[in-house]
């Protein structure tokens, strides 16, 4: 594609001759002198004199650079646009496969794909464009909004909703039984129907094998546009806000409040009963066991001032050394004391 | 349903009118006036004056309340019972659905469902009133007893052996092949064939996309009434005692011994060749890196005293502070010892 | 089998009657006199004199035992070997089962066993003896060499490339969708087509429940003969070099470098764009935030040393009763300055 083209495509100006072919995308170190870059995080500058990539996208108040380039207000999303531009995923076939099982009462929007070996249970309402993997499981009475995407096992407990344009990647399970159990006086465990559900809000995407758990009674929410990424658990009656990340391995142990906004970095861990305030960062592995104020960037098990972790982490390697300071000053003090009397 | 109705179905004593409506449950926070909660904890007492349910569970010994009120000695199990007279999921519809796959040397006790697409492979022995969701798959010679309850895409691995009223939710794997591998002398690794088994005892329930990894020789073992929640390790040769619980992402390494009533807490990892001792509580995200005696509570990674790992945290707060002290210290003793030569 | 059959069949050298029969083998503890044993590990010889084995497996410089012996250069591979001796797994039904579904355009290698329910679509090309069990899902256009062995609910997405002998276990996933959202300038986020690919070398195993993102642009690499434990996430992006190892639970972010011969223990994270050295050892639960270099052993969260930490954490005992004293000197240190002054 002519990267005059890529231009009008992705709304960009371009600095440079219209004429250059470009064959693909790639980052800045990979690319080759057919495809085009981006750079738009200041601590990657310095490798714009050593792409060999053809064409470059910068924002207008970024670096200059002798290579053809595309000026964006937001390059990193130029270039998310661009990847489209070179590459389409394989096509669902379209209709439902004779070995899915759909039940009579479900109701399906049209345009859909059913791959081999979908079940779809009775009272499911499936909106338009959906595409089911092979061997997806949609339970009874499910509601689902348009432009649904199940990718290969994900699965959708009973009763569950999910708003429109819902991504769910391989065996992500969405309202798997809460972990409630009331412990007897012998110390053994009753078992609590879990009777809530999960509720998906719009633009939602769930990672491979990640579990939402749904709520004992009430529900369990993902706002609008939020991202969980792979091997997540949120556990019943949780509830996050809208565009909040939670990368992978994170855990919400139940009835956590996720406010908008909020990045979870991998492995984070938070207590129940907590309430994570809008825009809050806990960068990765951070056990949350407070409640974090709204704006806060958190570090550490359990959690504290990102600023402080730091320094303690570093202090930490003194710590042998400090300790042994602290004996010689106990034995010089005691001497002194002596001395003195 | 009427609250006197509810005070014998959950064989508690009635204080106020029989004759109030009840439609569902609720936590204390979130119920209205057709609902009923309950409090147990006494952190959550001051809420009684809050809630706008219309009926409570409390102990005899709790707090009195101005609304309707079932006493009951274990106001929290009570409330778990009350969960199932206003809910009821989803009947499995009976039978063996004809896109399931049932090999003729398998046997199945009587009142079962096996939904579509469902895999029981030869030699499996399964016994009343199971329900198999869609996609779950038993291979060769597993056996498994009566009032079976396995979740879509749930899978149980040749030969292991599952005891009577097991849960197994979605995706759950039990029998996976134990991580054995045996260096050779150029540094790439042999794979071990895993000849053992998994044993789950009977109540045991295991979480979504959790993994129970087969033994390399002998049994994995989980104990009576052991509950596991969604994501969770069990390496291989492990043996859980009864009525432990193990939270999300918790991992075992291999071998490793659990004791009775023991608590993990979500994310806590277990390493190999370990025993935790009875009634243990380790505290979320704790490493337990040595065996543990009956009884601790146990914190932080490495493991240590849940105190003192509190202690510590609170005075990780001034360790910057604690540093600048010891290096004014240095100064103040070598001044002082200046003076007094 | 005779002792003697063995010997010959690990190529050891028998130290004791040939005339003995073993029927399995167990660990040092649980062996019992009809079975074989090994010791490799020092710190277990003080458990040759309490076993009761029928024989055992040792080293040529190894301790000496009355009880009769195989002599091995490595007697754990030995063991691992014995294992298949004495168990095999159930065999796979050869040629494709009635319920799958394979696409027209896919190619079969010969020799293979598809299970019920397995789903090979469009032009998948798969080598000789494959064995995918039930609900195996290849998607479009994936490329696998001979001997592969998927189990149940393995994973594997579009244009994904994987070697030889390559096993994947139960619900394992190659190739979901990266973690990759541009975010716009209200906060949301634009989810960026994943048009990488994952490439699994000859000889990977890939565990239970495990992710394996494709890259966004590019491929996500797993070296020859490295193998991944259960439920572990590989970021988008990330290479992993030769006959490294990945315990339960690892994270990588993505875009981070492992070299060959890693060892990264149970619930260890790795943040992106990281690079890890040849022959890294990471303990149980270490947080790798920067690179680390070749044959380092780091362990905690951020990690450091492993010496320094063992360190520390002994210290760390300490603690309270150091800042107290911390706290004594500052006021002793200031009463003697006021009598010298």
């Amino acid at each position: 594609m002519r990267l005059g083209k890529i231009a009008r495509k992705l709304e960009c100006e371009l600095q440079g001759s219209p004429e250059i072919e470009i064959d693909g995308v790639a980052g800045i170190e990979e690319a080759t002198e057919r495809q085009l870059t981006f750079v738009s995080n200041p601590k990657y500058f310095s490798k714009l004199k050593e792409t060999r990539a053809g064409a470059i996208l910068l924002s207008r108040d970024g670096p200059k650079s002798s290579i053809p380039t595309l000026i964006s207000d937001n390059p990193y999303l130029a270039f998310a646009k661009s990847i489209s531009l070179f590459y389409t995923p394989p096509e669902p076939i379209p209709g439902i496969h004779p070995t899915a099982f759909v039940a009579e009462s479900a109701v399906l929007g049209e345009d859909h794909s059913v791959g081999p070996n979908v079940v779809i249970a009775e009272g499911v309402r499936l909106g338009e464009n959906a595409i089911l993997y092979p061997n997806v499981t949609l339970y009874p009475y499910v509601e689902i909004g348009d432009d649904f995407l199940a990718h290969s096992h994900a699965i959708v407990r009973e009763h569950c909703k999910i708003g429109n344009r819902v991504v769910l990647q391989n065996g992500a399970v969405v309202g798997s039984d809460g972990f409630g159990f009331a412990p007897r006086s012998d110390g053994s465990y009753f078992k609590m129907v879990q009777s809530g559900i999960v509720v998906l809000e719009d633009e939602v995407e769930v990672g491979a094998n990640s579990c939402i758990d749904r709520a004992t009674v009430g529900e369990t929410r993902v706002g609008l546009g939020t991202k969980i990424d792979n091997l997540v658990q949120i556990g019943h009656g949780s509830a996050i806000g809208k565009h909040s990340v939670l990368a992978a391995q994170v855990g919400l142990a139940g009835t956590t409040r996720v406010g908008n906004h909020v990045t979870l970095a991998g492995q984070v861990g938070v207590a129940g009963h907590l309430t994570i305030g809008d825009r809050v960062i806990a960068t990765a592995r951070t056990g949350i066991g407070r409640s974090v104020a709204p704006g806060k960037t958190v570090s550490g098990a359990p959690e504290m001032d990102t600023g402080l972790w730091k320094r303690n982490y570093l202090l930490m390697h003194k710590f042998p050394e400090l300790v042994r300071t602290i004996r010689d000053l106990e034995r010089e003090v005691a001497a002194l004391k002596k001395k003195i009397e």
